[in-house]
């Protein structure tokens, strides 16, 4: 066991997964919020907490909505299996003939109490709760690297199965990455894991040579990769039964996924399947933003905005800011600019990015953020300017 | 809004919350280790991933098991309701007419193949993954004091209900506490908020004082309340729907409450439901007694230690750790001790801490660390005599 890889001198070892939209888990966001966004789609006010568990079989959707909208939920489920390619029940679910439930409660009125309203003050938090936001300049998308290059892999995993590219791979995969990095800069990739699921009858040295050619050279910086990269494919031997037949699935349960890999920190709610007024949500897409634009005008090389909130108030109870010793203005100036620049009040937030939109399905697997190839508000850099008059002050 | 609490010179506001263990995510984590003790302790060789889902009248029981032990998963879930205190229908939920329906399947054989063998070599790890653990000495646990002050409001509160202190309290209910810390110690409370279920029939007044005068003052270190602490009770101004009706529960969507309240890192895999060839659960209990006997040993003041491991591999892909610049030795030297001292492998790692018991049911409420009310080996400090040996070298 000496042998683990481990710390040197000025040297660190990130390592953060992901998984492709295939994964149990990630079937049941991208369920929660297709559900959310149809929902919004007729009726932006809608209040929705939509949860979804699937396993051998069966898919449930519970939860609480309140909503003008007539939606087939049973449909919207089935569509987005299908989607995500889960057709045959070899390949471990078949859209057509698994049994959905819907068992769906009005949001509970004390709670609605609190979160209606017309003035921006009465609009409280949906929920009590704190929020984490990061941003870091370590890569154009100002995300860690290790949860990028994760996420770059998991898609492209599922590019080359629905491409035809490696046409035998199924839904269901796992990426991890591990990076290490020098004085605070990645200089080297250490390992890199994928487990991929597949048919019988394709050996696992097939899988080995097209995982390694055709997704992981092809879309891992070179200069990254050195003699002593270790890559891991497939290191159960095998992984046919997969989907919710090898592993069942919820709804918020790969919210380190969803955010920086584990490098940034979290406040421990889930996005999926939850309206804006739940600030579990928006408060949290929110600091990300403030936190990427505190970065994106120069001001810190990394930056962790951190916000904190009471159900049913609107004015968070605390903010902060972290820098972690790379700031070029105080931690403290910052705290006050974000409070300045940005209404942090829920109902605000919901104004400024627009989101009672049905924008939420997309952001249900590879990540909620850094994704430049979506158009999200909150990934805007439109605070920069902002930003950096009042530095110039 | 400029006047949100924020950060001010050599301060930082730390927020943390949680829940009572009659909160619905916590009814499942609940249940979920409770069908876990139940099958170790007839069968320690059980492999185990039980998920639940609780709304409005119904409990879902689900995952993958494979097990020689015969158990009564309807009557250990109703088991654990009535334990929490679930037993009419007006608290929320009833666990005697409740619908109770369980989907259990097997392990995948696919996954089982990389996770059974008599060798700790091949035992391979039950999942990929990273997992941290965190402790410092703010506190006697070695805890974050945000998430211990949260966790003994939280007990409070159902100790109360128990005890007949306040009588009228149910079981569902949320804390949270904002924490000022002067150059990185607790200074003082900002903020406090309680959110407890309540009859219709007693007035919020009642409440307030009550929560107030005998939960926090009783339990709140005089010295941090000041006369600017602010106390929000039941702030939505109503929480008489409560439990599974006003808000459906999942397992596994509390990991920020069971770990160090946002301010250790996670990995994001969850603990409760899982046995112990998991990694997601063992490496992150050892990953905590590896920086609690590093802070114990007094080599640092603060420590994370990070672990990630490949499926189906014993060895892990990387450690390290990260003493935030409070180490009393280098860091390369820590995650050299620890690899000397601790056998990372998760065969391991269940051997070591004999994991293959039932000693999960009382985690899932109120925190997997800082326990010093349960005897939990993952606590204990008999690392520190050989961390100080290799310090005196
Ligand atoms: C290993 S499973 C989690 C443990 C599982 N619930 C059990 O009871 O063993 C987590 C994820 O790993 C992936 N997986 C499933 N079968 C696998 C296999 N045979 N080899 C590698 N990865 C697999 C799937 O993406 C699955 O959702
Ligand atoms: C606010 S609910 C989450 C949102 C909910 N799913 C919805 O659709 O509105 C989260 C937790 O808050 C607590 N809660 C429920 N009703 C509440 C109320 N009326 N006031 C304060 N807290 C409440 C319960 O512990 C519940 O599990």
């Amino acid at each position: 066991t000496s042998e683990i890889k481990a710390k040197e001198e000025n040297k660190n070892l990130i390592t953060s997964e992901s998984v492709t939209e295939g994964h149990p888990d990630k079937i049941c966001d991208q369920i929660s919020d297709a559900v959310l966004d149809a929902l919004l789609e007729e009726d932006p006010e809608s209040r929705v907490a939509c949860e979804t568990a699937v396993t051998t079989g069966q898919v449930n959707v519970f939860g609480e909505i309140t909503t003008k909208a007539n939606v087939d939920i049973s449909n919207v489920v089935r569509e987005t299996l299908k989607d995500i390619g889960y057709t045959k029940a070899k390949y471990g679910f078949d859209c057509d003939t698994c049994g959905v439930s819907v068992s769906i409660d009005e949001q509970s009125p004390d709670i609605a109490m609190g979160v209606d309203g017309e003035d921006k003050n009465d609009v409280g938090a949906g929920d009590q709760g704190m929020m984490y936001g990061y941003a870091t300049d370590e890569t154009e998308e100002f995300m860690p690297m290790p949860i990028m290059l994760a996420h770059r892999l998991s898609r492209k995993l599922s590019e080359a199965r629905r491409n035809g590219e490696i046409s035998y791979l199924r839904p269901d995969g796992k990426t991890q990455v591990t990076v290490e990095y020098e004085n605070n800069q990645p200089s080297a990739i250490s390992n890199i894991l994928i487990s991929a699921q597949h048919p019988e009858e394709v050996d696992n040295e097939t899988i080995e040579n097209d995982l390694i050619e055709k997704i992981i050279k092809r879309n891992v910086p070179e200069n990254l990769i050195t003699d002593e990269t270790e890559f891991l494919i497939n290191p159960t031997g095998r992984f046919v039964v997969g989907g919710p037949q090898g592993d069942a699935g919820v709804t918020g349960r790969k919210i380190v996924v969803d955010t920086y890999g584990g490098i940034g920190r979290i406040g421990g709610g889930a996005f999926s399947g939850k309206d804006p007024s739940k600030v579990d949500r928006s408060a949290a897409y929110a600091a990300r933003y403030a936190a990427k634009n505190v970065v994106a005008a120069g001001l810190a090389n990394r930056c962790e905005v951190s916000v904190a909130y009471s159900i049913g108030v609107a004015k968070p109870v605390s903010l902060w800011v972290n820098t972690f010793g790379t700031g070029k203005v105080s931690e403290e100036k910052l705290s006050n600019w974000l409070q300045e620049s940005f209404d942090w009040r829920p109902a605000a937030i919901i104004d400024r990015f627009e989101l009672k939109r049905p924008i939420y399905r997309q952001t249900a697997a590879y990540g909620h953020f850094g994704r430049n190839d979506l158009n999200l508000p909150w990934e805007k850099l439109d605070m920069v300017k902002d930003l950096k008059n009042k530095e110039s002050v």
